[in-house]
């Protein structure tokens, strides 16, 4: 449960996620159990209200579940995620999404993500199931 | 509940859902309560496995989750979604969201979603809780 | 996946299930990946209105959910529950919980459940995500 | 939002709430937006394995929610609550449930409950969703 485990799996899954790279996600922290995203609501996340479509909102709180829990150099996916959407993200604003591990046993692991917008107001409360299965992010030296 | 209604409502908020349009979804059926839509998975919804991220999965599922929820002529919200993640969106793969009401009673209704890949197979299995509130698709004749 | 699986696990579990017995529950119908049982609204589980509370449909749904899941003869827990109340139950209404598998993959299986009153009116929408362990509730003959 | 309205308001609720009564739950906390009540497992609460229904630790976190959400005297009711297990409950530990209100807009409030064993173990997450309809539990004084 190291630092540099948090990282280096960081590194190696976000040089692969091609989905959240294209949607301008940027890695704000990662540490063991924890990870914070931003993303920015672009013209095309949005509706002619210009409101980012919830689906975007979800996918941004998702990475950042992703991050928080492959911190451990563990492969894991996600199984069941429920999202509460509390006011609606607007074209132009930064998006942040922080996930705190709530618990972790066994392969079982639950965390909970906020999404704020620039001024802190609760865009969104996320809550996320994790499931750990065989395999690595990237080769541990022999420890 | 006419068809008309639901054919109407669906052609005013796809005018005007960028988000939707642009990850290349497509509306298969609009009936009242009920909604298809498909979507294929791109090179930019994956990641280096060529998995579908489930950010988009969810994405396509909520597009048909609003498009059923509003076929009354009547603005309404996504309030809560869960998803479950049954198996990966291959890129390439034409992924199928049908929307189905449970129930609607007086401003909330709930909506099942699941969503299949070209095969069939059940990739995920979403239900959402909506809030109707005042306002208006388009402009009813007097009725 | 024979009926004769269904009923044998479902009369083991009951033999033991002190709760469901205690709440006054009745078994209706065990099949493959299927339960149904009732429960009349008593008055120690309601509130000075007259209406149950929530705990109790979710406890009668939740026995629906671990008749219809632990129906293989392996033993399986409940991970996840979600429930939606769409109605009061009342004070000497028979509650009827029908719990449905949606999907078994592995060791996860996802399980609808419905609650009506003695109308057939919805109560509540429960969805329940199992999880199989190792171990039966009764021997299975050498086969 | 005084911490005379939510004993007020407690007081009110529990009066008539013969359900958390006849279980044994005792109200331990009550401030606004937060609730604090115990249970301890009893005979008629478990299976053959001494091992707690899911469905009356759920009830515990669901009455706690109830007491927190309720606690501005306004009539609010649960609309849909989510659970994971993490641990059982044993016969004759005694539960405790804490709610602790996430955010409350308008109608809607979310509320988190947790639910830990006599040693402090984490033995269950339950994350509600509230709304406030018309009614007061108590009249107050003119204001």
């Amino acid at each position: 449960m190291s630092q540099s485990q948090a990282e280096r799996s960081a590194a190696a899954m976000w040089a692969n996620d091609r989905a959240s790279q294209g949607l301008g996600m940027q890695i704000a922290e990662v540490t063991p159990g924890r990870a914070v995203l931003t993303m920015s609501v672009r013209e095309d996340m949005v509706n002619g209200l210009d409101v980012c479509h919830g689906g975007f909102i979800f996918t941004l709180a998702d990475s950042a579940f992703a991050f928080a829990c492959n911190s451990y150099n563990q492969l894991t996916f996600a199984q069941h995620c429920a999202v509460t959407f509390h006011a609606p993200g607007r074209l132009g604003d930064t998006l942040t999404a922080t996930a705190q591990e709530v618990t972790r046993q066994g392969r079982s692991g639950l965390y909970d993500v906020t999404v704020t917008d620039g001024s802190g107001a609760l865009i969104a409360t996320f809550r996320g199931h994790s499931r750990t299965v065989k395999g690595q992010h990237y080769q541990e030296d022999t420890e």
